[in-house]
């Protein structure tokens, strides 16, 4: 097959957005003022569990400047309950900072006066802060008529691993643990809410507005397309936009306000909305002498906090993605979300995988030491190759996972490390089915000036989604891209689009603008052969143009054929991507993560630090190369983070302890590799247009495993808990030397 | 062919938009607040025709609250001529309400104090006021570089006038004057503009949203695509509304202030936007000892104010709508379009049509009574037959005009009436080259919750273009009204309609949304064939439902079948008119109009009301009876005004006398005729969806001819002016008595 020839995709265009973003004129939500629009404010709980006795709201009414004070009897008519909690405390609270009442007044200081002068009785109750605490007999129980504070189970089953057991060479079994840790997006939530005859609409900080827009519609009981999402540029999401969040409660409080209401978290209380799942991990994996693998166990505990938001989707990815890219015969792995009185946990970049591949891949490493095999040879021995299946009713998988850790093991020079004892270096690799839902819609309209306007409802939260949509449509419709505008996601304007998340939107969205240009491309070809009286397959688009042999039609010019010279109109084209785009079958695509790592290690202090990184993005095609690569580093670097760096801090009584960027620290330019590089595995194989598949993701799931299997190599010690804290590499060194 | 069963077309349903307009929650643009908008004030001349010699602004710039204020000298980087007028004026002033500078303001009192304090020094010209002082030799020229001031010039020919008066057996020749009149809807223009980094935003009451859009992006250099157009409902347009009026001047005080700014007119400014044009119609017509018309000659000026507007336009009309409805040999009419120093002249609904239909339908009377044939049927004998040639260039008549007539006939039984000697019984008909542009695009878009959103850039003025256009889509999808909504005209979000005018939009958007449905449906329908696997010819839409046989798909669930199970996503259909929709010819329909009036007449007083109105309506096919009727009576009530009340009033130095509703005076109930009954004609010959043709403008047409042929018939008195004022017809009476 000849070499398709590309002119925007695959080249590191311009950022369609960078302009106005650089320049201070891109409108973020705080940036938007809604005619007559009040300041709201949350009062949270300062209990991590109790009953609400009472709440007094008289004098915070009373209060010059107040229009409306929020609680729960105010919503007695919703189906308040959505993603599992309520749409503001109703009998009692479940964690510290769970809205108990909000304010809607005419000024931001007069709001948090009066959510001050609110007067909430509590009667304290027994907490279960973290997952021993909740799972410890006769725990509190978070959820009254619950059995335990389990808020969900997956299984994943094949075989029999106690007989493969039993006939392994090596079986080793490992306990892990994973930190706490939060998104830290620069720009924290933010909702404004306006309640009217036409309906409700809602300009929020949403990754998934579509998906937010269905539930308001449910908690209200209003038709969903009376509910109208309207998203401004993000500063940031990582999956800490994902899903509903507060929206609800801040419609509550417009509707009550009769009035446009904004709500805007600091970080600290956007760290309370929600995080990443803590976890406990004990994995269990059988070998054969040669290295192949004859079974995994595991069993994983996840932190979801006090409510479920989609902890149980967490826990559905974690139970398969524990068995990381190998094949393995016999499988028996349980994956539990447990309830605790903390703010619940949620989606975060890769949601579940971290966790349990930061457990199996230490846990490779430990068994390559005890089989004496190199870490590379024994992952190349189990890896899957390009359509075997992971596991019982998924897709097989659709990328060359041994193509791409060769080229990461001679990308690293892993060979030559590797003969050097004690050398600080390590790798890890990994899959993961993503979450990605094929359902996407898009138009492209073709303007009577030239321009087209590509509608998609995918939020740019600075992943580059709207350059990318940009690319694909001038590569079909052969114009450059300053002829292309994306508008933003609007549910009134653009079509429908399940959500901006699961690494989906490029391959997803992508393929449906593609569709959408490539619909309008019909439609003008069809104008030309009119207009040429010469069949369709001798019209090609060129440059903005449709061409046959000598003859030239410009776009503008074909419109004019249609609807007569100077008299405007437009041609629509639509594309949608559904469950067809892989025959029904999921995951739509497979996500690999591959890395390796040389650290520094300063044994008298116990600092870790990596000063080589190298990184394998299997991207199936890269529309925009330096995209790529930078969401390869940003996930690396958030990899870092809770590898080396992060961790939320409760105390026993539900506090989190250190709700800002001087306690609790993420990466910076001095935690990043002096030697930092990505390679893109460009095979056309993926799902999406021009055989794209889905990044973003993967980029941080080989680096803590990667560290650590680094570190015991160079000095033996093996660490099974994160984050690498100076304090805990040194103390673990030093217990080594005893 | 069997007759086609309607369940939603043909029903005269509640409209859409009554709920929330008679609850007051419908929103005009008076009803708009925009954030950080300021209060925008006009300053205009005080004189006709005047030099500006100097603009003092300092003043007004010093006061307090004041933002901006804008001169000529703001706008010199602007394409700054359009409709033959300058966004402000520049070095001159020509009529009495020129705008010269405009003010931004934090409050409306503040703008307007400021606008008193600009200083402008003028320096008096020679005024030409009214036709005939503009066509005097060495008449004040109203623009330099003209040498006269003859605005444009349109002019129909065919065979000889001259041979064809010699042959004739009868030739009338006679002077007709149609008085200078105002819309007057309820309404006064208004603007919100909004300069922004995107582009301009600019909330108008405007009936042609994307030709304003047009018109700002020439003058301010900006690509189209970059002006947004958002339309409130319109407190009535009759073509006040139509093209650009000032939208770029609060445009470019927008841009001056930095901020969005609304200028609201008074009722007073709003008469010295826009008019109808005042007129002087010279007829001459031969005919046949038979009736047989043989010959029309005809002399047409206009009074187009001070600047084009759509003056040229206008003098098309006139020129071709002066021939009537008639088979005309010979033919030779001239139509001018002159500059005088008033306030332009522009869209009045059915442009240049009454103005010469009166004179063309009074003259027709005279020629019978001089022939001594009867009204109706020297008429019926000279009318078109369907398909018949009115001028070369056009369509032939697309509708049964005798068969109108002689509904008319019946249903005024006009042979009983017209048998006394002396009743004062009237009849006139009429037919219009409807200037109805072919070029509307549409979607419809089913939505998750089942609602079919329709994006039609129509504008909602009060004539119920909504209602209809939900019918249309309701009737095509087999869906009740409740889940269609209609959007409103944005050109950011629907798609490109050329205007709402010239009765297009039922024909031309119904046409367009009839597509777009059926796009629709033919998507659903493919989804069912392969749910049912069937051929698509055995599935039917019934009730919201894909039907084959027993089994049954609701929309609903052909979504979930298409995106999958509770997964949202969206169909998309589009639709759209073009001039294919009647083989390239214009018009796209002949609009008719025919109607007969019983009068009292009070000779003492000279009182002259109609007592009876019968009103023949040729609609094609009724999609709502109601709208229709209202349409057309509506329509007779402007006739009535124009006929009996309505005349603005200048005096020589170019003051408009009756700037208001007490000097002003519009029809009121005590006008409307005891006995007022319109009949539909209903023969699905027209090229809309199910044969609909547009109306609403027809109704206005014979009022004015048929009361005067009626004042003639019973007194013997023949008045070729309007407006028939008590004084006038009084003077007349007394005349003719001495």
């Amino acid at each position: 097959m000849a070499k398709q020839v590309f002119k925007y995709v695959g080249q590191s265009v311009a950022r369609v957005d960078g302009i106005e973003k650089v320049t201070g004129k891109a409108k973020f939500l705080g940036d938007l003022i809604v005619p007559g629009m009040l300041c709201g404010k949350i009062l949270r709980s300062s209990y991590a569990h109790a009953k609400i006795v009472s709440i007094d709201t008289s004098k915070a009414e009373a209060l010059q400047g107040v229009v409306a004070v929020l609680t729960a009897a105010d919503i007695a008519d919703l189906n308040a309950i959505y993603s599992g909690r309520p749409v503001i405390a109703m009998h009692k609270v479940c964690y510290v900072g769970e809205p108990v009442a909000a304010v809607a007044a005419t000024e931001q200081a007069i709001a948090e006066e009066a959510a001050e002068l609110i007067d909430v009785q509590y009667e304290e109750l027994p907490t279960a802060v973290g997952i021993d605490a909740a799972r410890a007999p006769g725990a509190a129980l978070i959820h009254e008529g619950h059995s335990d504070n389990i808020c969900s189970h997956e299984s994943v089953a094949r075989g029999s691993v106690q007989e493969a057991f039993a006939q392994s060479y090596l079986v080793v079994e490992d306990d892990f643990t994973f930190p706490m840790v939060y998104h830290y997006a620069m720009e924290p939530h933010a909702v404004i809410a306006h309640w009217n005859e036409d309906g409700v609409t809602v300009w929020s900080s949403a990754q998934h507005p579509f998906q937010v827009r269905n539930d308001i519609a449910k908690v209200f009981g209003v038709p969903t397309s009376r509910v109208r999402m309207v998203i401004s540029y993000l500063g940031g999401g990582y999956g800490s936009k994902s899903y509903t969040k507060f929206e609800p409660l801040v419609v509550a409080l417009a509707r009550k306000a009769k009035a446009p209401v904004r709500v805007s978290n600091s970080v600290g209380e956007s760290m309370l909305t929600v995080r990443r799942h803590a976890a406990k991990v004990r994995v269990k994996t059988g070998f054969k002498n040669d290295g192949a693998i004859t079974a995994r166990e595991a069993e994983i505990y996840l932190d979801t906090g006090a409510y479920d938001d989609n902890g149980p989707a967490v826990t559905i990815r974690a139970a398969t993605r524990v068995l990381g890219p190998y094949r393995i015969p016999n499988i028996l792995t349980h994956a539990y979300s447990v309830y605790t009185n903390s703010g619940s946990a949620g989606s975060f970049r890769a949601i579940g995988a971290p966790q349990v591949i930061f457990a199996g891949e230490s846990q490779m490493d430990i068994a390559a030491m005890r089989l004496g095999m190199d870490a590379a040879e024994l992952r190349l021995k189990n890896l899957l190759k390009k359509g075997e299946e992971l596991r019982p009713g998924l897709k097989g998988i659709d990328a060359d996972l041994h193509y791409g850790l060769k080229k990461l093991v001679v990308a690293s020079q892993w060979k030559k490390s590797a003969k050097k004892k004690n050398k600080p270096v390590g790798l890890a690799c990994a899959v993961t089915n993503a979450g990605a839902t094929p359902v996407s819609v898009a138009m492209a309209r073709l303007q009577s000036d030239g321009i087209v306007n590509i509608l998609a409802g995918s939020t740019e939260m600075g992943q580059g989604v709207r350059t990318v949509l940009s690319q694909i449509a001038g590569e079909e419709l052969t114009i450059p891209l300053d002829q292309i505008r994306v508008l933003g996601a609007d549910t009134k304007v653009t079509p429908y689009d399940s959500s901006t998340g699961s690494s989906r939107s490029t391959t997803c969205m992508g393929n449906a603008v593609q569709g959408a240009a490539r619909d309008l491309k019909k439609q003008l070809i069809a104008i030309a052969t009119e207009t040429f009286r010469v069949p369709q397959n001798q019209i090609k688009l060129q440059d903005g143009s449709l061409i046959s042999g000598e003859a030239r039609l410009t776009f503008k010019e074909a419109l004019e054929r249609r609807f007569g010279a100077g008299s405007g109109g437009e041609l629509i084209g639509h594309g949608e991507t559904t469950p067809a785009i892989t025959d029904n079958k999921m995951p739509v695509f497979w996500e690999v993560g591959m890395g390796m790592v040389e650290l520094d290690i300063d044994e008298d202090t116990g600092k870790v630090s990596i000063k080589r990184l190298i990184s394998v993005a299997d991207v199936g095609k890269a529309i925009h190369p330096e995209g790529c690569v930078g969401q390869e580093e940003g996930a690396a670097m958030m990899g870092i983070g809770h590898t080396l760096i992060e961790q939320m801090v409760y105390d026993a009584s539900g506090n989190l302890l250190n709700p800002n960027l001087v306690d609790y620290r993420v990466p910076s330019f001095n935690d990043m590799p002096e030697d930092f590089h990505t390679v893109l595995v460009e095979n056309q194989d993926g799902p999406g247009p021009y055989g794209v598949r889905g990044i973003g993701e993967g980029g941080l799931l080989s680096i803590a495993p990667a560290v650590c299997n680094a570190l015991e190599r160079a000095t033996g010690v093996r660490i099974k808990d994160l984050p690498l804290t100076p304090e805990r590499v040194w103390r673990a060194l030093k217990d080594a030397k005893e």
